[in-house]
């Protein structure tokens, strides 16, 4: 493979997942991941440009930021790109009235959706409330539609607590499109609009970007396919096998983000 | 389409749905289909043989036969042909410890199995104990074992019960699989060994045989790939847009198993 300063060079705006890059989320809050705080503070104080492009879908922006502040990220609402405020836009862009299932914790981010006769089902990573229950009353919503429209907040598979891996709305969404027939719409990673949107947001041209993530499918080939560079850290959801992954190879693999940080300094910025 | 004379010319032997042809299932046990008691009466009178062929993972098939014997129909647990016992057999076979997903009304028919240290998981139609947490632990042990094996008891979208469509067991065999990356191994319908082993019990083959199903894909196309003729009943999970299904085409579509037993009394026996 390339030296760091080949794969690296041009760089000039970089792309932060949060879960499992950052932090490992848990029913506690979670802990930040060792050296990232830091790191996210000597990021900032480069010359590159930093955003932050998560798939965090059971929290609303206000209260993921307020939980990383409180451990010590130095991060606002402002420089987060996150699902619910996109989907948020396009169910009113397209008058579409959304059954939500999602986690009360995301809710605020829909007060200003019309919820009423439902159009369309909204699922978001809804935790416990991936009831069978709560999962019928969508198949049935969407069973009822004459042109049923399923829009997914992310696709991912799984995600990393600090009790362990933990099953994502991807698969519920897989089991929707199985019993529906039907093909969901992803707002979030891997999606292209979603990443451009971020890169937007940035001020960045997806050649001059790259992308740091947990997820070798979701953030790493998600990002490559936007003609942008991504890097793996070995933290998260990472698995030893991801490096073989027969599809995706990251333009390098890191131990930590502070890893990816050190290399980012030393050689991106000439 | 060519007459029924031709259609159902040379057929020797009947396989049966139960839920959604014989009676529609629901909390209260369920309500016979008007007709189908009486259809089966005289199915069972005529010359053809019959067999029941089901993909129901949530009952014990001796719960099953009590529960149709009890609404008036002439079946006995010999006759019948359902995932559960066919799925105890193969694990005995393989020598596989399951972590089992299923509902307690199932249980009792894996009774004789070894369910320490899995080494599989089973799914079957769990209904409400296909809850998050349920959910997450069979894919923690999936994500645990080097070979992920995946055994589903069927693989339906949904079946109907009097209060509406249900998620069915394939919806959350489609959400592990995605989630681990893996493919199930299905024992039910359309198993093509499934059929074949409800054939060989009835001592019929598969050209002189027909598949009486609600289900345009698990019934009709899985028993058309096997050689048999079948038919579609207007009851139970029909819906109208299934005689227009893109890959399948029923043999012929009948509006209950009453009027299917009519045609075949009248058409298939000489």
């Amino acid at each position: 493979m390339a030296a760091w300063g080949e794969r690296l060079a041009g760089v000039r705006g970089v792309l932060l997942d949060i879960s499992g890059v950052l932090y490992d989320g848990g029913e506690d809050g979670g802990t930040p991941i060792p050296g990232s705080v830091e790191a996210v503070a000597r990021l900032k104080r480069s010359q590159l440009k930093v955003r932050f492009c998560t798939n965090d879908s059971q929290k609303s922006r206000r209260e993921l930021v307020g939980l990383l502040q409180r451990q010590g990220f130095d991060i606002s609402e402002g420089e987060v790109t996150s699902p619910a405020p996109a989907t948020s836009l396009i169910l009113k862009e397209r008058g579409l009235r959304p059954h939500l299932l999602i986690h009360d914790g995301v809710r605020s981010e829909f007060d200003q959706i019309d919820t009423s006769n439902p159009n369309c089902v909204v699922i978001a990573d809804a935790g416990e409330g991936f009831s069978y229950q709560n999962m019928n009353k969508a198949f049935r919503v969407l069973m009822d539609l004459e042109k049923p429209v399923l829009i997914s907040l992310g696709k991912g598979r799984y995600y990393k607590e600090t009790s362990g891996l933990m099953l994502d709305v991807g698969a519920y969404m897989k089991a929707l499109e199985y019993a529906c027939g039907i093909e969901a719409e992803v707002v979030g990673k891997p999606s292209p609009e979603y990443f451009q949107s971020a890169l937007k947001e940035m001020g960045v041209e997806a050649h001059e970007a790259i992308m740091i993530g947990d997820d070798i499918v979701g953030d790493v080939g998600g990002a490559q396919r936007c003609g942008m560079r991504a890097l793996q850290v070995r933290t998260g959801k990472f698995r030893p096998s991801d490096e073989q992954h027969p599809e995706v190879k990251a333009d390098g693999y890191v131990d930590n983000l502070a890893e990816a940080v050190d290399l980012l300094l030393q050689h991106a910025i000439k």
